[in-house]
């Protein structure tokens, strides 16, 4: 057996330990009994330990070197030993202690977080908060020592692989330049048409879950590699071959579910889309939390909220729940749809001001990883950036720096990918309109075929082979940008 | 650290990786989508891989004996570090290349089993029940060695510690000695008496669920630390303190998913019912599979098929599915459920003709593991014996040797366990009433509290602290016998 036959065997191991863990942790959040809580925690602390370890023993490294003199591998292989290498760097970069530390400081920081929170209380998290930051920083050091970045990039690194600040700022710059012009001119424009009509409840669960799936189905969601169920906190999990996603009900408004299972049907495409040879290896895994959030937008917001697709959900709705009248009409439901309002909460944001949430969360957290920004200056430096960004004042950090959990978790790097994925769902739904110029017909008529087609082809099945700029350049011709995004928001909210 | 401390840890990291491996168990048999099966065998191969590993590794071995040379340790520790010897020698007993194989044709056999069962096509089994027999005797073999007993007891033991045929060979004897009379003498009795009158559904699912919800917790199930749910083949898995049954519901009858449920919660009361402090160690553990059985059969056939309860149980009927009339009465409820009549199918068998499948089971599977018998001359013999048995002439190996997985699964040893456990029920019942006079009366109020607090006392607190003899003793006086078993279908059966 070759060196590279022997990885390929270990990291299919990992790849089964990770399976299980996805399993156990979408368990948790759906069906799990609250009493088996702090064994379900045991459980999945044990298989990451056992993962780790497999990960960073010393006979990986040695096969690891050994497959890298073998050489003479083709593409999809050696791309494979790339990430494996990538892989290994990471984990084996945080010594076991740090990891250890940090792992118990972010479940005291979690626990503490969701009462700071309900009585908007930072100062009571703040101390926890900083003993994650300054955990997160020291392995933002280790990492960046072991892959040759600054921190911020290591940190970045795991999430979004080969992302850097010096591709982020210049995009974020630009954003900054016109968004909240754009937002303005948005708002003046919605406040001159017509008021959008609101859609009466009650709306029973059962036709609100069977129309999910009815569009999970017209999307491509395999029901035989797949489940939809409900969680508090809507999220696309589970393993290879069997992807969970989850919504949450409300009997007096059907849309956020639907509109919910349609983000994370989009998460779920890719997930099922992955190249079927590769599924258990490291190459065979989505490029990236960018491209992934990409994936639920281009559902999300670029197909199911255009014009075209709600031509074809109004019928869908009128029938599902027996209604009829103006509110029903399909002017209505995009006007509903399309609605741009300033808000405190990132994740209740349209898409035209979610990106402000961003852009502020990604300053505040690079200052705090470069120790620039203190913890105990953080509400000040939230609630002043809200006022520049989206010119609202912050009543209480309960709906400022209080509502998210990244922080806490120590999951410093991640929101920019948010942002990330909205540009280049942009410019991947422009290049597959190019490319398929029946594509937004198709759409009004439900047919999702051309677009998962396109999708598959040029980002699902791609797997890790590329580099998600060497992805986007080969699926749109260009690197990431903000233009498509732009032209986007502006045919949309300001346009015919 | 000494090193019994330092065995807890490990012994606690493989309750963890079995709870999470119980967990995707169930989850298999109840959601899982189809088109998961191969990569869920993966996960759950790679988990029991390593448990395997870290079970047998040196290290545990040389911890074993710096632990059992250190000495000095309390009841409940000692009764730990012994059952932490028996589950390595049992693991280390077996050769890697040994379980690999045994788990490949394992696997192989279950699934031709599947097919030839539904053609009735024992040849095609054939082949892959004698490789599983040839592996099985292998494994006896050396567990055998390892433990110091004969191949089949060595099997026996790892499903019921300390269980040997030298005590089973009497019980089945006398056993075989009076049951086919008793048998006979029921049925005539029962023929003599007003035939039973049938509950006419449909019973909607929905409500059949919430009774069975509603009697488990008049069990005592804890609800904060398990679940109900559905699959095709009732069973109690999961994890600890996450503890999991299932049943199947047919609209026609409510009366078998209802019984189920109660069979099973027997079950569940033992695994949330196992010492607190010690349910992440060994000696936590079920006692074993014959006790495990007795706790079942002690709520569903000792308590939840007596008149008392059955008179408990008509209004809460006639209340939930709105019926009346004399088919609802007590009395015929009771005739209903404890109907006698031999039959084909050991899953469907009432208590009393029930041990007939055991006692025939047993005979072939020891002649099996003993060389006595070939798996050629399965058919003929297992025929043989329903006759001799029950007086039935099968007509096909469907409903023969072919309608139970054991065998094909590789569980040689298995099948005593269930009569053994309805001895160990009939007895402790008996036992439980001696000290709980008013427990009858209770069961007629729909109060489980006397007997679920003494079983709690005798038998699900005590974990594995005793042998199954001495907690037997313990709890009733007398070891393992069949003389309470008898006297209970004598007075159920042939009594006033």
């Amino acid at each position: 057996m070759t060196a590279y036959a022997s990885l390929e065997t270990r990291f299919s191991r990992l790849s089964a330990i990770s399976g299980a863990a996805g399993i156990l942790g979408w368990d948790a959040q759906t069906l799990m009994p609250d009493g088996a809580a702090e064994a379900r925690g045991d459980q999945l602390a044990v298989l990451h330990g056992l993962a780790h370890e497999i990960l960073t023993a010393p006979e990986t490294a040695d096969t690891l070197a050994a497959a890298e003199a073998e050489g003479g591998l083709e593409t999809w292989p050696a791309a494979n030993l790339h990430e494996m290498r990538r892989a290994y760097l990471h984990a084996a970069a945080v010594p076991r202690d740090l990891v250890e530390a940090s792992s118990r400081a972010v479940s005291r920081s979690e626990m503490v977080w969701r009462e700071a929170r309900r009585d908007a209380d930072f100062p009571r998290l703040a101390p926890h908060l900083a003993e994650v930051l300054r955990l997160q920083r020291e392995i933002g050091q280790a990492k960046g020592t072991a892959l040759g970045l600054d921190p911020y990039d290591a940190l970045l690194d795991g999430y979004d692989p080969g992302m850097r600040r010096a591709v982020i700022d210049p995009l974020f710059a630009d954003l900054t330049s016109w968004l909240p012009d754009l937002i303005a001119a948005a708002r003046t424009r919605q406040a001159e048409g017509p008021a959008a009509l609101p859609l009466d409840g009650p709306f029973p669960v059962d036709t609100q879950r069977q129309l999910g799936l009815t569009l999970m189905r017209a999307l491509g969601f395999d029901e035989a590699r797949g489940r939809l169920d409900i969680s508090l906190h809507p999220f696309c999990g589970g393993a290879t071959d069997d992807v969970r996603i989850t919504t949450r009900y409300d009997e007096a408004d059907f849309s956020r579910a639907l509109m919910g299972v349609l983000h994370e049907t989009g998460h779920a495409l890719y997930e099922q889309g992955r190249p079927t040879a590769w599924r258990h290896q490291p190459v065979g895994s989505a490029r990236g939390m960018s491209l992934h959030e990409s994936q639920s937008l281009i559902i999300e917001m670029q197909a199911c909220r255009s014009r075209e697709f709600v031509s074809y959900l109004g019928p869908l709705l009128r029938e599902a729940f027996g209604r009829s009248g103006p509110a029903w009409e399909p002017d209505n439901l995009f006007r509903l749809y399309t609605r741009v309002e300033p808000g405190f909460i990132r994740v209740d944001a349209d898409e035209a001001t979610y990106p402000a949430h961003i852009l502020l969360r990604y300053r505040l957290e690079t200052a705090m990883i470069g120790g620039d920004l203190a913890v105990a200056d953080l509400p000040g430096a939230f609630n002043e950036g809200m006022r520049d960004l989206l010119g609202l004042t912050v009543p209480d950090d309960r709906v400022g720096c209080l509502q998210d959990i990244h922080w806490p978790s120590g999951a410093f790097g991640y929101f920019p990918t948010y942002t990330l994925g909205a540009l280049a769902a942009a410019q991947l739904f422009r290049a597959a309109k190019a490319a398929e110029p029946a594509l937004p017909g198709c759409l009004a008529a439900g047919d999702f075929a051309p677009l998962r087609t396109w999708l598959r082809a040029n980002i699902h099945g791609q797997g890790s082979l590329l580099t998600t700029d060497a992805l986007l350049e080969r699926a749109t011709g260009a690197p990431l940008g903000t233009a498509a995004f732009r032209a986007h928001l502006e045919a949309r909210y300001l346009g015919g």
